[in-house]
């Protein structure tokens, strides 16, 4: 492994590119310690925004590339034509080893493809699979996987679960993480099979982590577990769900504070608290989401993340990259693959009991 | 069909029994018409009951049980052995046409397993479906199935569209429901086999409401479409992650409220636009879920509700059985039914993608 960290970066993802991108630098720099970071994207526009930060530029290595992959491209387009691209080069840098992880705000579906064919899959997922660093009453719960995997069997689950814990605990600094697995009710005999058969698996391994059975939808905002492994249909859903829930809530507070004759008052003294609520559940805080079962570290930064929000991506690279994340990862996955050797009636059944 | 309408009550149900039951009895009828209700429970204490409010009492016929379904009965057991409850006359007094629609607060299992073996299913369903009335920007979205029936396939999650509409239009008077099919993104190539078979069906076919296609999980509180269709496990998954959501949500507004030196004025100024609002979005307004798929209405109030929410349940019940939602449903299944026996391939296929 080089020393220093070295992070790899698309400067030219997302919304803002490198206006946004380098100032997200001096931000991340100041939790990261001893750290380089490789910019891949258009020189000019790198130098420019590097020369109004001159703290940051002396750790920065320009690799100047003049192609960007659109944010509408479709992933197998990116695929067969991305080579050479700002997303291309700074996932390379670390297949070659240059750098330790990479991290892009450009498209979602292109920066898997392209992370899968360069740096493949340690688990036996189809793809990557996303996580959601979801703020609780607690803290933080990873909920995963929130959209690659659509259909999920039980090993799929439990891969998942060995992920999201090795996740957690790199990240939000659990010692043994909690992992619930989603349901739609906590007693043994409910949901359908993939769910029941990875619930059995998780009962009978003993994993790095604290398997604490079925929860469900309302767990979530309790942060009942630091992780909630479920498919990726359910879990973008879920998801989605509770963005446009809290973008509602949002609007009916602010509604029904402008109502009344005495409501402006109230409003003007409540606008400061709600303002740092806010900013406490803005996703911009908790923004960066790595792509979890690659031989390598990409994390995808929001589209349209500021530098705060581009920060927070940067810095969760870095942890990731600093951390035994993928050891443990290993580790886990070969508990699981050696007791499907050992007992080959026990995960080979689960196959054939998907509905 | 008898005429005024009747309806057939289980007064012992849910948390409270007569002692909610015959208050809300009151407020019901206030929107029913000419009604006459079936009071199936203690005969003691319902008279008791009845005897606080004579105005209702002239409407009401006792029949009496002492036997009640306990609220954490297993459904088998409801069925083998309920007969003569007070959940289960209730429901036997649809199936003899003595009422036109039953209500009852009790345990949702045996409820659901009762009134499947007493009415039948009129769609080919395993289960009836749920239907969780959702407070959006709009109004209210129809989301069903939200919990009974856990794998759907294509044809299934047609029979929701169809059913889920003429609910909308019944309840909520919308002369042409909008319905869309819950996935993880708009484009026709997105999701697993059974949302997109079920979204060729839809499109293929014409129905008495208008298919827009696919929706995402922000668009349920966005209000987007009348009725959103989803699998059991998928809407059950949202309903309560929006309810966790909601309480988390709630708790922060206060606790936000709270902080800082001028927080408390602007907390005492703020709390009654706040308590309109969340009287507004409160579940008991608009509590009550019909059983859909059974050939007989059968609606489910919450257990826990008070006599405004068992009222707004009977008032649904009412609303079905004085509307042409049956006979709504029954003409477009036959369209599917009838267009599958037209085309064998179209949808006999679709049972062997199942994944």
């Amino acid at each position: 492994m080089p020393d220093p960290l070295v992070l790899s970066i698309d400067a030219m993802g997302g919304d803002h590119g490198p206006t946004v991108v380098v100032p997200a630098l001096v931000r991340a720099r100041k939790f990261l310690g001893d750290v380089r970071f490789l910019l891949h994207g258009e020189e000019a526009a790198l130098r420019t925004a590097l020369g109004r930060t001159p703290a940051i530029a002396s750790l920065c290595d320009v690799r100047h590339t003049d192609k960007v992959i659109a944010g509408d491209a479709k992933p197998a387009h990116a695929m067969r034509r991305g080579a050479g691209s700002s997303m291309w080069n700074a996932v390379e840098s670390v297949k070659a080893g240059e750098a330790q992880a990479a991290v892009s705000a450009g498209n979602t579906g292109a920066l898997m493809a392209i992370s899968r064919l360069l740096l493949r899959m340690t688990a036996d997922l189809e793809r990557p699979a996303l996580v959601a660093n979801w703020p609780t009453s607690r803290g933080v719960t990873a909920v995963l996987d929130v959209g690659a995997n659509i259909v999920c069997d039980a090993e799929r689950l439990v891969e998942f679960a060995i992920m999201g814990a090795a996740y957690h605990h790199a990240v939000h600094g659990s010692r043994r993480p909690t992992v619930g697995l989603l349901n739609v009710g906590t007693e043994t005999e409910k949901g359908h099979d993939d769910v029941r058969g990875a619930d059995h698996l998780l009962r009978d391994h003993h994993f790095d982590f604290d398997y604490r059975g079925f929860v469900e939808g309302d767990d979530i905002a309790k942060g009942s577990v630091d992780v909630i492994v479920t498919d990726g249909f359910t879990g973008n859903v879920a998801l989605k769900t509770a963005e446009g829930l809290a973008r509602f809530f949002r609007n009916e507070v602010r509604g029904a504070l402008s109502r009344g004759v005495l409501a402006p008052i109230g409003a003007f003294i409540a606008q400061r608290s709600l303002k740092k609520m806010r900013e406490r559940l803005d996703p911009s805080t908790v923004n960066g989401g790595p792509f979890l079962g690659l031989k390598g570290i990409v994390v995808k930064s929001h589209g349209g993340a500021d530098a705060r929000g581009f920060a927070a991506a940067v810095r969760l690279a870095g942890d990731l990259a600093n951390s035994d994340f993928a050891a443990e990862i290993d580790r886990n996955l070969n508990r699981l693959t050696t007791a499907a050797a050992a007992s080959p009636d026990g995960l080979g059944t689960e196959e054939s009991t998907v509905v």
